[in-house]
């Protein structure tokens, strides 16, 4: 649109509303909302901007979009908002694409070195005073598989690499010479793959095809011995098979930031599994990240006011942002 | 020499003798001994290869080495045997420079990210069965002074510059363009470099100069909430100055591998601090370490009966083995 006429912007958020709006509420009426005034805020309203990117309210507010043309979301996944009539509207959808890719690639860099030096038997061990030499691995030489070929999965294989892992990627399409990733397999034949690396580190979309293919097959598939790397979404793995395998010690080891359920319940096994590291979705959230991406949105709104093709423009079939090849 | 009479060989060590030591024994009397028996074995033997390098037994068997003329030492710090009676004699020393390079680059590479990303925080979370979603630090971006220039410390650069660090080396001698570390600023005038970094790296063999070159001068001097990381030998730290720079929280964490007294006694208040991580003097201790020690003097062992040159020879002025350039 040019703009003579305000535009109106909805936006989710629960009690923490999203900072450095300024540039856009400038030139926009800006509605914030919670879960229960969302209907309310998006009734006319021109875009919706979803920064509680966790809520799960956008399909049940649905019905009040009655002149909403573009949702922009604050995360990576878009998942939360892909439901029918949404994927079936002429509402474009965008992500905040790039934000995390950096964040999350020191994280799984992180846990693969922790893992291979113990760093978590070092801590219990210090808990008790007791001092306990140990023989640790290297991990130059070792062997990633990263499931999912985005931005956030290129971050991890060029850091896993600088450090001299031999890195392969897993992705809709085979191919090779990839710049980030050298080898890419497909993913439909994951479980023909996995028995040949020492970390499988799972960061694909939350689509149709790809729930639940971290299950007790995939497992099996995988090394003896091997570590699994959750930073996409839990909904990726069955829970249980991932906790049966960790138990038989066919997988030595987990980091998981998601889950399929979070919070993660306190009942869950996975809390005092020594072999498992956990966190609280937080592995791309770096101190600065919430103004990153009101930055992202403010980008995109600026272009979407001037007419300009907007950045991060999801393929609603797919459920991701294709890669530009 | 070259070879018609047998060379002896003495070997320093504990209760676990060294493996591989196949390629010796074949050409050389071996005579294992502990530090109770190495006066015995000292007496007309031709090499000492000090396998259990943390002992201190060597000085005090001195008296018997009556026709030494090599010692290899399986580490990379000399510092047990730079004793005066050797310094000044004529018996060439050498280390096994190389062999813990690799391991401790990552083992510090990984205390790094484990600080940003909080890590312990997340276990102790993990052990008390919490989900608290929290903002941590990216690495991309902070700046290190690795202070010490040997090869241990420059596979320390190359791999905080492969992530995207700054990085800056402390040495002998102030240089420009060196290939690791670009900018290499005198350790002698540490503090006046040391508030420019966010993280400083201890790996300086332990010598006259550097002996306690941590203390509170040097802390306060390191910027506020900066981390130390100390991978060298415990004694280049003051041990009670880094705990009261800690406690004051001007300096935000503390890894240390190595320790003033080993192993670190039960009382230290060290093992109860939050922000400090502590390892059992194992960072370089990959599995296999034993195997490549051996190595390295198996293959020096090979030169020197066949009349070339060794490697990794040290020079007993300076404490260490000087690079080549």
């Amino acid at each position: 649109m040019s703009g003579t006429e305000s535009p109106v912007v909805a936006v989710l958020c629960g009690d923490r509303r999203p900072p450095d709006m300024d540039p856009v509420e400038r030139v926009a009426t800006v509605r914030y909302a919670d879960a229960g005034g969302l209907p309310d805020a998006l009734r006319g309203a021109d875009v919706l901007f979803v920064y509680d990117f966790l809520s799960r309210a956008v399909p049940g507010a649905w019905h009040a979009a009655d002149r909403l043309r573009w949702l922009h979301i604050a995360s990576a996944g878009v998942d939360p908002v892909m439901f029918p009539e949404l994927r079936h509207s002429d509402v474009v959808l965008t992500n905040s694409r790039g934000v995390f890719d950096s964040a999350i690639a020191e994280y799984v860099l992180g846990v693969v070195i922790a893992f291979a030096k113990d760093f978590a038997g070092s801590l219990r061990l210090q808990q008790r005073r007791t001092w306990r030499h140990r023989e640790t691995e290297r991990v130059a030489g070792t062997s990633a598989l990263v499931v999912g070929t985005g931005p956030i999965g290129r971050a991890i294989a060029r850091l896993l690499r600088a450090v001299g892992m031999s890195v392969t990627g897993a992705g809709r399409r085979a191919r090779e010479a990839d710049p980030d990733f050298g080898r890419v397999v497909a993913s439909e034949e994951l479980t023909r793959h996995l028995p040949h690396f020492d970390v499988v580190i799972a960061v694909a979309p939350l689509t149709e095809r790809t729930k639940g293919m971290f299950d007790a097959r995939a497992f099996a598939a995988m090394r003896p011995g091997a570590r699994f790397v959750n930073v996409g979404r839990g909904e990726l793995v069955v829970t249980s098979d991932l906790i049966a395998a960790l138990r038989e010690g066919h997988l030595a080891g987990a980091a998981l930031d998601v889950f399929e359920q979070e919070p993660l319940p306190p009942e869950s096994p996975l809390w005092t599994m020594e072999n498992v590291l956990i966190s609280a979705h937080m592995s791309g959230d770096f101190v600065g990240w919430r103004n990153a991406l009101v930055e992202v949105f403010a980008d995109n709104f600026a272009r979407w006011r001037e007419g300009r093709p907007l950045r991060n423009v999801v393929d609603k079939r797919l459920g991701y942002v294709p890669s530009t090849p």
